[in-house]
């Protein structure tokens, strides 16, 4: 059975730790990107944790040179359980940011296609090469939209890592059009079918258990 | 005459404030990275600029979807005079921190090509097309590595915008090779051949004055 990752992008500390406390007995683990962090701090990720002890992943989808990748790497997984890196700005940047997770035992995850339309002009065109290059670098998992299946199977077949995947919900994709194609490894991304649902604990409820029964 | 602006590569607050009161004589414009705002806090944007009342620019090579772009910037240019940005994610995740920024009357900046090896794999390639893309989003810059001067020409020349250019200093690049490129608004990025010099003052001081010189 695939995971379910909650998206947590909401810019108030308040409401995102509200959201975790309503939500946690049916999400495995939470992202959090630039947004929430810039407001709030990198301690928000320990307050995170503090109510629901699962795994935090840092979106910070990192794309600079080496040595500053290494710096963002080192402060975020202090308090993170895994960073994800772009895999556009080339190896050694990603390979920065993977020597730094493997000395703190977390985990790198790195993007091999977008979802926006903007990523159809040079993303999409060599994410094919993209997931090569995480499969060589052994990074932990690889982000693959979940809005064109065949895509997300093909680019998993690549790069034969666990993928974590965005869109179901407000952007489109159908959990039911990519649940034959995940194990136990991946993660389905929510965000806000969630966090922007009246009622965010049932709608992580009915998301889990669609999860379950496919 | 181009102008200096320091890349401020630290990760302590109080460090980054010495070396701005050390300096402020000598440099138009202050360049920070996610490292020190992850250490530190986007506030320290605020104290910079009340020691030196001078332009900080927020190198956070922002990389995502439009609406998370769109996101990181609001926050961002609430303190920053300037953002920077990828083009590589496609023209609609620059145009929604474009937005952000024309309504602020804030600066946005954007990566044409990088100066580390990885960068020839997939960067390089496209940084024409992203110079072209730059010039037709209207931005206000466009970073070029100094450490290739035809390079830099050539991309200068089809954004015909203003640019700003790492890698003087420490990564090899000279200003001699790349002074008579530069106009008024361009700006020459040094970083630890200023703030790792043993009398910061006085390195900030030798390169201003070789900006003025030549």
């Amino acid at each position: 059975m695939a995971k379910l990752m909650l998206a947590l992008d909401v810019l108030d500390e308040n409401k995102a730790l509200k959201i975790i406390e309503e939500v946690n007995d049916y999400i495995d683990a939470v992202k959090i990107g630039y947004p929430l962090v810039l407001a709030c701090g990198l301690d928000v990720i320990k307050k995170i944790k503090d109510i629901c002890d699962k795994e935090v992943i840092a979106d910070f989808k990192v794309a600079d040179i080496p040595s500053t990748n290494e710096k963002i790497a080192k402060i975020t997984l202090k308090y993170a359980d895994g960073i994800i890196v772009h895999g556009f700005v080339g190896e050694d940047s990603v390979k920065a940011v993977k020597d730094v997770a493997k000395n703190l035992n977390k985990k790198v995850i790195m993007v091999t296609e977008m979802s926006h339309p903007g990523a159809l002009k040079f993303i999409q065109p060599i994410a094919e090469e993209l997931a090569e290059m995480a499969k060589k670098l052994e990074v932990d998992a690889i982000v693959v939209p979940s809005t064109r299946p065949q895509r997300l199977k093909r680019l998993k077949n690549i790069a034969n890592l666990p993928i974590i995947t965005p869109g179901v919900g407000a952007q489109g994709g159908k959990i039911e059009d990519i649940l034959n194609e995940l194990g136990e490894d991946d993660y389905v991304i929510v965000g806000r079918a969630i966090y922007q649902a009246e009622d965010p604990k049932n709608a992580a409820k009915k998301f889990k258990e669609q999860i379950k029964n496919i």
